[in-house]
C-alpha cells in the first residue's frame, strides 16, 4: 500500500496555521508500515484540488485528506473527490440525524448549509466525529481508498486513532501482526537530557524507544511488534524495565496519565483533599486539576491571589512578610500554602508565587523566578525554580513543577 | 509570480519532524503578495524528487526548497535540480573557503564529502548561511527561479529574512504587490452561522473574506492586494465595514486581540478592576486573564469554589440557595459574583457555575448546563447556557461566554 496525504486549506498556504495533522498522520502510517511517499498542500480551490487528487491517485492507492469538510462554500474536499473519481455524494440519514441532534443539544439553529456535512460517498461510509459537526468519510473505489478527515487536530486525532488506524490495519491484514505501545511520562527533566540518559536503547529496532514531546512535556514511546499480543506486551514490559533503570526517577506515569490525573488519583486513593493558592499561574493549576473528571471529590478549590491585598485578606500572608521579603519569596510561598490549607480545610495546600514576565523582573528577582510550597499536617516543603521562556511558558512550567512537588509530597518522596 | 514550496526529507514523511519551515516561508510569501498555490513534501529519493521538481516547474515560476543540502549521500536537492532543469553544479571557490574556515574554527576535520556543500548552480549564485555549513543556492534559468534553503529552522529562518525576501522583493520590482490582512475575531456565534451571515461577501476575489478557526473561536480574515500599502489598507477597511454591517454584533476585536486581552484593556481604560468566582471552569478564566502581560493592574484574583463549602465560606453564597436551588443555578451564580466582588473589593465580580461532565448531569440539569453572572455597582446580570462537547470543551466554552458577558457589561451593552 502506497499513501499520500493531501492537506486542504488556504490558511495553510498563507502560513497562518502550521500543518501538524500531516505529521500526526505520517507517524501513524509509519507505525503501520505504510509507505508514505508524498504530502501535498493546496488551498480551498476547486481546480487545484481536483488536479492534486487526480495526480495523487496516479501514484498512490491510499489518499488521506484533512480539511475542507465544513459547512461553508469554501469546503470542497468531498465534492471534488466525488468529481475526480466518478463517485456520488448522498445524504446519510444517520449522519444528518446526528448533526441535527448536535445542534439541538446546543440550542443553535440548524443552518441549511450544515446539511452538506451529512453527505457521504455512495461507494463508502462515514467515520464518527465525537468532537465536531463534520463526520469523516471513506471512499473505496476499485483499487483506490480515499479517507477524508476534518482539519481541527482535536477532531482529527481521535478519529485517526479510533477509526482510521483500525480500518487500515484490517485492510493491511495486520490483524495478524500486533503492535503494542507504551508511553513513559516524564517530569523534572528536559528532552535532550532524557535522551542522553536513555542512550543506545533508542537505537533498538524492535521494540523501538523514541522520545516524544506532549506539549512541553517529554515522554518516551516504547513500541513492539509481534505475532501475538502477549509477546508484544512482554517485549514492551522488558524494554520499559530497562528504560526505567536509567530514568525511572523522572517517570511520573504512563500512557494517557497526566501529572494532574496522577495527583487526583493519589489523593483519591488516600482519601485526602487539596486546595491551591496561585499567584503567577493565575488559575492554571486549578484549571489543570479540574480537567480531570471527578476531581471535585478531592480538589476543593483555590484562591487566585494576584494582588497582595488578596494574599493578606484571603490567605493570611503577613503584611511584614510581603513588605520585607516581597510577594515573590520562599516565605510568602510557604504562608500562602499554609493559608489556603487553613482557609479551605484541605489535607494539602499548594502555592505558587513568581514573576511570569515579561515585565516585573529585577537583577535580584529576575523574570522566571518562581517559589512554590506544599503545606500538610507534617509541615511545609518549598522549592525555588528559575524558568526560562515566554510568559505562557513560565506559567506552564510553574504549574508542572508545582503539581510535581505536590505529587512527591503525597507519595512521601520529600520530607 | 506563482510559487510552490518543496520540502525534502524522509524525516518529514515519517512524522518525526513537523514542517514549520513550510509555514514560515508561506507567511513570508503572503506578505510579499506572492501567490503560493501548492506545497509538496517528498523524501530523500532521487526519482520522486525529480518528478516533484518537474511537475512544480510546469505550474510555477518560483520554487523554494528546504532540506537536502547536507554532505551525506541522502542529500540530493541541488543535484536533482541541476538534472531536472539542465543546469550544472560547479564548486564555488568562496563557498569552499568559507566551509574550510568553518571547520577549522571548530577544530573539526574537513571531510571530503563536505566539499559537496560548496557546489552552486552555474546559472545562479549562493546565499550565505551564518548558522551552519550548507550555504543556500539560487538557480535562475529562463523564466524559472529555484531557491534552495537548508532544513534546520535556525539556519533557514535568518537566510529567508536576510537573503531571500530582499532578493524576491527586487525581482518583484515595481510589480511588487502589497498584501494587507485583518482578522475580525468573533464571539457568541458558530463558524457556520457566521459564514451564512457573511454570505456572498466570501465570494469576493480582492479583498478576500475567509472564515478561519483559532482554536474553537471563529474569525474572518480579510485580505486585499494592491500596488501600494495605502490602497490595500483602504480596501481592507471598506470590506471590514461591509462585514461588520452583517456580523458586527459578534466582533469583539481584531488581529492579535483575544477576548481576555480586550477585557483587560477595557478595564484598564476605565481604571476598573475585576475578580473571578469559578466553579466548573476551575481556574481557566483566571488563567486566561493572567496570560495577558500586565493583567495584575486590573485583575486582582479569584476564588475557585469547587466545593459547596468554599462557595459558602469564601463567597458567602447562602446555605439555603445551595440546598434549595442547587450549586448549579442562576441564584448561586448571582451570589457568587456578588460575593467575590465584595470579598476582593473589585469593580466587577464574574462567576461561573455549571456541570462540565461527563458525570454529574441529570434530566433537569444536564451536562453542559452553565450559569454565569457579573456583579457591579449597578447590580447583577446573569446568563444561562447549554454547551455541548467534552469536559475540556465545556470548560473552554464557559470561559469564552463568561469573558464575553463581562466584556458586554463593561461596555454597557447589557443592562
Amino acid at each position: 500500500m502506497q499513501a499520500e496525504i493531501l492537506s486542504v486549506g488556504t490558511e495553510l498556504l498563507l502560513g497562518d496555521t502550521i500543518d501538524t495533522n500531516a505529521s500526526t498522520i505520517s507517524r501513524a502510517l509509519a507505525e503501520m508500515g505504510v509507505s508514505l511517499t508524498r504530502r501535498v498542500t493546496v488551498g480551498d480551490n476547486r481546480e487545484r484540488l481536483l488536479d492534486a487528487l487526480r495526480s495523487a491517485a496516479s501514484r498512490a492507492d491510499l489518499i488521506l485528506t484533512t480539511g475542507g469538510l465544513g459547512p461553508t462554500p469554501d469546503d470542497l474536499t468531498k465534492e471534488c473527490i466525488a468529481e475526480a473519481f466518478g463517485d456520488r455524494l448522498i445524504e446519510d440519514p444517520q449522519a444528518a440525524e446526528t448533526l441535527r441532534e448536535f445542534f439541538a443539544r446546543r440550542g443553535i439553529p440548524f443552518a441549511q448549509s450544515n446539511r452538506k456535512q451529512a453527505l457521504l460517498f455512495e461507494s463508502g461510509f462515514g467515520l464518527p466525529n465525537p468532537n465536531g459537526t463534520a463526520p469523516g468519510a471513506v471512499m473505496e473505489k476499485e483499487r483506490l481508498i480515499v479517507i477524508c478527515l476534518p482539519g481541527p487536530p482535536r477532531e482529527m486525532i481521535p478519529m485517526l486513532e479510533n477509526s482510521v488506524v483500525p480500518y487500515l490495519r484490517r485492510k493491511l491484514g495486520q490483524d495478524a501482526q500486533v503492535l503494542r505501545s507504551r508511553f513513559l511520562r516524564l517530569v523534572g527533566i528536559g528532552e535532550s537530557s532524557a535522551s542522553e540518559l536513555a542512550g543506545e536503547l533508542q537505537e533498538s529496532e524492535n521494540p523501538t524507544v523514541a522520545p516524544v514531546l506532549r506539549g512541553m512535556e517529554p515522554s518516551f514511546r516504547i513500541t513492539a511488534r509481534a505475532s501475538d499480543a502477549a509477546t508484544a506486551e512482554s517485549m514492551v514490559a522488558e524494554m520499559e524495565a530497562r528504560v526505567r533503570v536509567r530514568i525511572g526517577d523522572y517517570v511520573y506515569g504512563t500512557d494517557d496519565e497526566t501529572l494532574e490525573s496522577v495527583v487526583i488519583d493519589e489523593l483519591r486513593r488516600r482519601q485526602r483533599t487539596a486546595g491551591t493558592a496561585e499567584s503567577c499561574t493565575g488559575g492554571l493549576i486549578g484549571h489543570r486539576l479540574t480537567n480531570i473528571a471527578g476531581s471535585s471529590d478531592v480538589f476543593l478549590g483555590g484562591i487566585v491571589s494576584y494582588s497582595n491585598d488578596v494574599k493578606e485578606s484571603l490567605l493570611g500572608v503577613r503584611a511584614e512578610t510581603l513588605s520585607l521579603l516581597g510577594a515573590v519569596s520562599v516565605e510568602t510561598a510557604a504562608e500562602m500554602a499554609a493559608g489556603v490549607r487553613r482557609s479551605l480545610g484541605t489535607s494539602y495546600g499548594l502555592s505558587v508565587t513568581g514573576i511570569a514576565g515579561p515585565g516585573g523582573g529585577s537583577a535580584e528577582k529576575p523574570v522566571g523566578l518562581v517559589f512554590m510550597a506544599v503545606a500538610d499536617d507534617r509541615g511545609t516543603v518549598t522549592e525555588r525554580h528559575q524558568f526560562g521562556g515566554s510568559r505562557p511558558d513560565i506559567k506552564q512550567r510553574s504549574s508542572q513543577a508545582a503539581l510535581n512537588l505536590l505529587r512527591k509530597r503525597i507519595l512521601g518522596k520529600i520530607e
